[in-house]
């Protein structure tokens, strides 16, 4: 990576429209991981200015060098290779991501309203000018969706997507689903708790959640999709008799985003899509059912793939900011390589632990006679190997009929987490112990 | 797309290397999705030949044009710009790989094992010749896991994969959780159905997990991880006992794929790679616990991005070959544009339906007049907009107290799928309907 660091290779530079709570991420994260951005483009990226809207505003939270922000916008995204867009809305976003591609630069931007409106656009402009667009953070935040659809999907048939693209009301259907409470009631404790802006209209009322259906649309079916092409109901309207009536048929109201092709005779060439947005019910074993509080999914259906799932945070600014410097990454090395291709690297070059230094959990299940000090004893060995025990319950068995004069008890032990070869190492010396009968169960414990 | 079929554009010639399941999905794919795979990469592909071990065998089942049969691989990958590898195993799949790089083609693999075992040394040929190598159907199958945490990772630091990533094992312990059964009994089980192979060695023993978690593991941690840098424990050694003690401790029993970086102050640097398979207690809250029967899944955790998870098949002809044609499609368009991107396409250019098109089901609750001939009433309406009853559940409410004297009763009514507008007007057919005292929620289902 030397090379990367000597004063004759040009960084590669990075101009940022918007300095909110994405926008401080994003600038946030390019510091503090410059080195792997750069073994990862080929290149140093180096920011060259953020543009705000106004000027002497106090800044200092957000960590930036101030000598970075502008509000000359317009100057700024001439001085760059690669424009990353925060602002969101539809000007000046657009006239500054327009004035880029002239200039040569590629853009990433999270701007959903702006690409479902005038995405084929935006697009065409890129290809005219020979430059990336790229826009993961759009849809559904930190998780990878567009990318696959776009690119894994390329060879198969979409048929169907389902998703919960919306955060907010999905907190909402979720709380109102289990606690009872009634729509109103719901939204205050979302925006108690920042789920929910003060006002709540653009997610309530599926605006938000319609441009990102459009976007999905427009991806899985090669069609132009803008947003005013997608029927949208919000749920306001949704009742807790619904939510009620969802439960006494084993299902749970969700704020879907549907995009389908179906088969139409009524249309010349028998196909057509149907885009929309509405509170539906869905069965409570269906994968999108138990997508809790403010998180998103996406069910994508494919005729040769099947059914596939994605799930993540659909918001908030480090997940956006990682889906942005994703994208980032992508168009930076087109620039630099002349390929978007991954470019298998192993720059990192990390050294692979033996199993005995893996940081586990273990659940242990021992057979021991039932007498004063076997506690004790088991604990004993635990401690010797300096593991901790995190839970241990303790049963009485039958007796064995080969020795009924002895009680037998079980004890089941959950440790804290220590290295592996610890763990195997007190498992050994248990098994040695004369109260230990057997140890009948041994297996880690993982996913918490 | 005129221009695509016009003889003066030259196809792309793509060899294929192997012709069982999974080869022979990939050929009929190619054929049926000629035109749309053309359209995604800018120019037609042509499948050249299709390398097999032994001549003359029947192979009429395939539907394949019998000319294209070779058992010349060697020259066949000399006469192709895209050379599909899905063959398996090491020879003489990593020659013909080396071979085909060597001649100037690009490579899609779904090897896994080769991967694991030779990685590096097939990065640096694809490197050194300027061309492609791609393999995402190589990890769980259709599941876009590899693009994802390549590329649209790239500007976030991964912390930890867990994953379920071998179809017969997770079949397996789902079994014994959901059955009791024991190991040997469930995998006969999984035998007869088609999900384990008669020797099912390298899937109860892990061999191919840890294949799979050596390739994740490279692309997550940007290191040189092989198959036998891997820990690795199958599930023949999990008893009915040990899922009996996962289940009361709320958990199930997974073999789960783990890649993890930890800081390791016994490393120099302090940071080292985990790389594990073996099987796990996890508790029935966490995501991966409710990817049932032969599915895969894989959870990832990112410093920004949070939590990710990914599901679909991890196996079979059909969603093997999606994932085979998406990376067919990257590496034909790299060739033929210059850059692996996107391409924003609206060639396919459908129709968008009108809401009133969408077909749905509706959910129906309404309050009616308990009388005889009320049922009938409702079901004339439905029967007059040609909807469909699924299902109709009726119940015997209390008395409203304005009207004390008229009985009541509530019908919950469920469709079959139907245009949306001829639901709609049902709807405000009912709300007319002089037994129906109110329509007390509607809302439609989706998810089945």
């Amino acid at each position: 990576m030397s090379n990367l660091a000597s004063p004759d290779v040009q960084p590669l530079r990075v101009a940022l429209l918007g300095c909110g709570v994405v926008g401080t991420a994003v600038a946030r994260l390019l510091t503090e991981h410059a080195d792997d951005m750069a073994a990862r483009v080929g290149r140093p990226l180096q920011v060259v200015g953020i543009a705000v809207r106004r000027a002497g505003k106090d800044r200092s939270e957000t960590g930036v060098d101030p000598s970075l922000f502008t509000t000359d916008a317009e100057d700024l995204v001439t001085r760059a290779d690669v424009v990353v867009e925060v602002i969101g809305g539809i000007e000046p976003a657009r006239s500054l991501i327009l004035r880029a591609f002239e200039h040569g630069a590629s853009v990433v931007t999270a701007n959903k309203a702006l690409l479902a409106e005038d995405g084929p656009l935006l697009y065409q402009a890129a290809q005219e000018h020979d430059v990336d667009l790229y826009y993961e953070a759009a849809v559904a935040g930190a998780i990878p969706l567009l990318r696959p659809l776009r690119e894994s999907l390329a060879g198969d048939d979409v048929r169907r997507v389902l998703g919960i693209v919306n955060g907010t009301t999905n907190y909402v259907l979720d709380k109102m689903d289990t606690t009872g409470a009634g729509f109103a009631e719901a939204v205050e404790q979302a925006q108690e708790l920042g789920y929910a802006e003060a006002d709540p209209t653009a997610d309530v009322e599926g605006f938000d959640a319609a441009a990102k259906a459009a976007i999905l649309a427009s991806l899985a079916f090669h069609s132009r999709v803008s947003g005013k092409d997608v029927y949208r109901e919000g749920i306001t309207e949704v009742t807790a008799a619904d939510v009620h009536a969802a439960r006494e048929m084993d299902c749970v109201v969700k704020l879907l985003a549907i995009c389908e092709v179906t088969d139409d005779p009524a249309e010349p060439g028998g196909r057509g899509i149907s885009v929309r947005v509405h509170p539906a019910m869905i069965p409570r074993t269906h994968p999108l059912a138990g997508v809790r509080e403010a998180f998103n999914a996406v069910f994508v259906e494919a005729e040769s793939a099947g059914e596939l799932m994605f799930y993540g945070r659909g918001a908030g600014g480090d997940p956006t900011a990682s889906a942005v410097l994703g994208d980032v990454v992508a168009v930076a090395r087109h620039k630099v390589v002349g390929g978007l291709g991954p470019g298998e690297s192993t720059y990192a070059d990390l050294p692979i632990l033996p199993m005995g230094r893996a940081q586990t959990r273990y659940h242990i299940s021992l057979d021991v006679a039932d007498r004063p000090g076997v506690l004790a004893q088991v604990a004993t060995a635990f401690a010797q190997h300096e593991v901790s025990i995190e839970t241990v319950r303790q049963q009485l068995l039958s007796p064995d009929p080969a020795t009924p004069e002895d009680g037998r008890a079980s004890l089941v032990i959950v440790t804290h987490s220590a290295p592996d070869a610890a763990l195997s190492a007190t498992v050994d010396a248990l098994a040695e112990l004369p109260t230990v009968r057997a140890v009948t169960s041994v297996m880690r414990v993982e996913g918490e």
